[in-house]
């Protein structure tokens, strides 16, 4: 129950109708006796600015979910950038130092890598490859990298975002073998979907499913269905597989201890929350 | 429970830690299905006159409820002051219109002239009054003076103050008869301790109760206890009265009503409220 001591998560963005975090934090608060509660905000672009500096100095707030359209634009206006953050260029989270300084980071990729891991997959020094060089999936390569992996392929329709994404990645893992400019994920032990085909019916799968090796853990970002298209050739192949919906699960523990907020697993976390 | 389609009600203040709104407010929305919540948010004067314009704009703001210390600040902030708000000289309420503009109100008055009819004692008309003319003191002469009482004494020991009451009341309700610098209550129907008399063990009574009438009802602003030493006297002269807590109650259903939002009675949001 919401009182006058509970702690503030504002949930940013607009519009807000389809934001999901309240119905899977705020469950886990109250069962876990947190007090604290993730309250939607739905706020234009215009008026970001001014309200993300004001609504951290409320004395009750606690953090900053952050969403569409808002990713881009926060990465500009904390004071400081998390490295997955200033590599994917864009923030999902904001929390309060104690000296009052705003901190970013950018949780997508690791719920991406979360998942992984505890599939019993291995990231550290594998080899992995991500389609699409938009936010998502820079996210994703940001938290690969951040996890140890050997080497990063990289592709984009927009050869100049990989590039561009190639560039961010080498300065902060300036050992990491990257590759840019092919889709083939044949010898990767690792291959993500972070594009947007699969949202639509009809679109074309991202890579030649042909050409994907049967150890090879395939990754999707598209939420669409449960199984999407390109997961179910993956599937005929012998791959194993992530769901898009497990890489939203997966980064809220991690957005939790970011908060400094009692932690617990995905698992749990989806058997709390109320969706329906 | 929240969703993205929750309408927010700011709750405005600064501290947080003893509001009561959101264990009123919230258990009632959640039994009648109302999608709203009031949400503690701990605003600091510096950046409340940002904030305030701020937290209006969000697509899923549907109020505020203003508290210490910025009622009084916020009776210069809103784009349309009603009369009961501007008499007071502070707003306790505020909502947009669908203008974008917006409009401040104050119900404290309101909650305490709401108690009396709601247990039978007629206000058109008759004689009421007012010990202090601080925010409180005059939020309720305003008050007093829309409900229709005939005459209106005002009574503080800074006489200025009272006086600028007065002035404010005259503009609203020219044909109110008003009478200045006496506390002695014999002849009036309605008794109001609207000064912080009665916060600290010790404090004088604000009147001289052997002069009180037993017909006359008595109310009480302060909350320290449910029955102060001065409703004790005023009781033991036969008085009827009114505790401070009444007040707080029976306001509630005018803030409902001000947000467009299904209301009740003020024993019902007592019943279902979580105060404890």
């Amino acid at each position: 129950m919401i009182t006058g001591t509970t702690r503030l998560i504002a949930h940013l963005g607009y519009p807000t109708g389809s934001f999901k975090a309240p119905m899977i934090y705020n469950p886990y608060f109250e069962r876990e006796g947190i007090d604290a509660v993730v309250v939607p905000m739905g706020c234009g672009a215009e008026d970001y600015p001014a309200f993300l500096r004001l609504v951290f100095r409320l004395s009750n707030s606690l953090g900053a979910l952050v969403t569409m359209p808002h990713k881009v634009t926060t990465a500009g206006l904390v004071d400081t950038l998390l490295p997955t953050a200033a590599i994917a260029g864009a923030c999902n989270a904001v929390r309060r130092e104690p000296d009052g300084g705003l901190t970013g980071e950018m949780f997508d990729g690791e719920g991406f890598v979360r998942g992984l891991l505890r599939k019993g997959r291995p990231v550290a020094g594998r080899r992995a490859l991500v389609l699409g060089a938009g936010g998502v999936g820079s996210a994703i390569a940001a938290s690969l990298a951040k996890a140890g992996v050997g080497a990063l392929g990289l592709y984009d329709i927009d050869a100049a975002a990989a590039e561009a994404l190639a560039l961010r990645l080498a300065r902060f893992h300036p050992a990491l073998g990257l590759s840019l400019g092919s889709n083939d994920p044949a010898g990767f032990d690792i291959v993500v979907n972070a594009t947007p085909l699969g949202m639509r019916p009809g679109d074309p799968l991202p890579l030649d499913v042909a050409r994907l090796d049967a150890a090879s853990f395939v990754g999707e970002v598209v939420m669409a269905e449960e199984i999407t298209p390109f997961l179910a050739a993956a599937r005929s192949r012998g791959c194993a597989v992530q769901v898009g919906k497990d890489m939203l699960f997966e980064q809220i523990p991690a957005y939790l201890e970011f908060f400094g907020l009692p932690s617990t697993t995905a698992e749990d976390l989806r058997s709390v929350a109320r969706l329906d």
